[in-house]
């Protein structure tokens, strides 16, 4: 997995930050997260091949979010993109985009595949045979889907000089990788441990755009290996976080450590701070694998 | 009269071009011409101060004219601006506005004025007391209006030392400003040329976005200081062109040639061209007053 941060603003293109939009690639699939206005130019910025990805996941409708979608569904109207786009998002999108396209006289020649979600609760919305996509539900000022990614358990890798040693027949091998053992001709049994090593860990990335703190989102992302978590404010502007239904740096990393996740990654900071340098410290002091995120910055996990 | 040119892309973020967006100043005011996706990063980037502008002028409804409008009035919501917003376009903007602010929730603390415009012939639409705001009516496959801002006559400027020979009343200044002579006690007559010397010539700017080569747009703009054109294409690309009703770049020198304006400035450049070359070698064949813009480009009026 590898996530791209597009952009780290809460609330306009200043400070060289842009709005929020990030991509999670997944072996060869690309997963576009939000969608601000300027996503495209970003993405063309950083190189992306944006044009493979076939699923977006819009968080919620607030302009910083997806103000930018209309835009590049334009865009490939003009590259005659031909495959279908699936769009999931809270209510509103669909009619977002058809009334904007009905005026704006945009012929889509591909397929536009709305998937409403329910944020009130965590729920499967997308997988494919190697990893799924849960709501994460936000609380913000209006309805707010976090989205989890995380990667099927894998199957367990046989040691090719088993295969030689017992003469493993092909069939059998789906079930060793599954974890049966091995029944030999002569009664005798080879324990799948002898046969097999542990796979990698399946990998799961969170992102929590736009939240008050929430017991609930941390109980959805319990032990995730990256949390993306808002952290729109230090805690000099605390009521603020809160009329607002934003959270501080101090809040998301509380968030992280009740959760026990591996790493943090902060953004979406307001406009009113030019560096992340007190972000980053008040989240530390509660959860040092804290990291303020930077526009264009590619993050492994 | 100061035009800062912040997009000249037509089709997509390409070779560090931005959508179409200028700004015109006339003395204090700043008008917002076109308002494609990403203007606003645009406006910040060269320090425009965009929330002293009260007018917007859209031509028509495609994105790359309009997309970036609604991140900009919805910026001005959290700049807590009050002040209202005037919005001249073709039919549809209003929907589109409020279609959005309702389905993302913006809330408008300031008046939204929608004006909208008949694009089919030439109507004045806005005047103050030193300026006028005129529709062209372009040719393009929706609705579009060309814009074509001109100075009022400016009054006759009296020489300071004149009023002092001759004891000229402050109430009689106006007039003479206007064109009057002066009646001296003796019975004898000053002519007003002896007084007063000729005002600036009043300038004008044409903005002619998308728009395949018109006749009618010659008789409109005609003799303006500054042509904006429309040059999509080169000649290479001809057939094209009249497709999609856009111009070559020596279809806007034809233009501005017929027009006998002073001046042409090429844009809304396809994103197959990585540099203007051509365009401007061809327009020049024809008209040698020809420039290619590039974004950021400030141009004296």
């Amino acid at each position: 997995m590898q996530l791209t941060i597009l952009g780290t603003s809460a609330g306009g293109p200043f400070h060289g930050r842009h709005y929020t939009a990030q991509v999670l690639q997944i072996d060869n699939h690309l997963f576009l997260i939000d969608c601000g206005e300027g996503a495209q130019m970003q993405l063309y910025h950083h190189r992306i091949k944006i044009d493979r990805c076939n699923h977006i996941f819009i968080s919620h409708l607030h302009g910083d979010h997806v103000y930018g979608l209309i835009g590049l569904l334009t865009s490939w109207c003009l590259k005659k993109r031909t495959e279908s786009i699936h769009l999931f998002a809270p209510p509103g999108l669909q009619e977002l985009v058809e009334t904007t396209a009905r005026i704006c006289r945009v012929v889509f020649p591909y397929d536009l595949v709305f998937h409403e979600v329910d944020a009130s609760v965590s729920t499967l919305v997308f997988e494919n045979s190697k990893m799924e996509v849960w709501t994460i539900p936000l609380d913000h000022r209006i309805e707010t889907s976090g989205w989890l990614f995380r990667e099927k358990p894998k199957q367990r890798h046989i040691r090719p000089e088993k295969i030689e040693q017992y003469a493993i027949p092909y069939a059998l091998i789906p079930g060793i990788k599954a974890g049966d053992d091995l029944l030999l001709p002569d009664g005798s049994t080879v324990p799948n441990a002898e046969m097999t090593e542990d796979p990698a860990a399946p990998r799961s990335f969170a992102f929590c755009s736009d939240t008050a703190p929430s017991e609930l989102v941390a109980e959805t992302v319990r032990g995730v290996d990256v949390l993306y978590h808002e952290a729109t404010f230090t805690n000099e502007h605390l009521a603020e976080a809160e009329v607002a239904f934003h959270s501080t740096a101090e809040q998301a990393a509380e968030i992280a450590r009740r959760a026990g996740v591996k790493r943090l990654l902060l953004g979406h900071f307001s406009g009113r701070y030019s560096n992340t340098e007190q972000h980053l410290a008040e989240a530390r002091a509660v959860f040092p694998e804290s990291y303020a995120t930077e526009d264009g910055e590619v993050v492994e996990i």
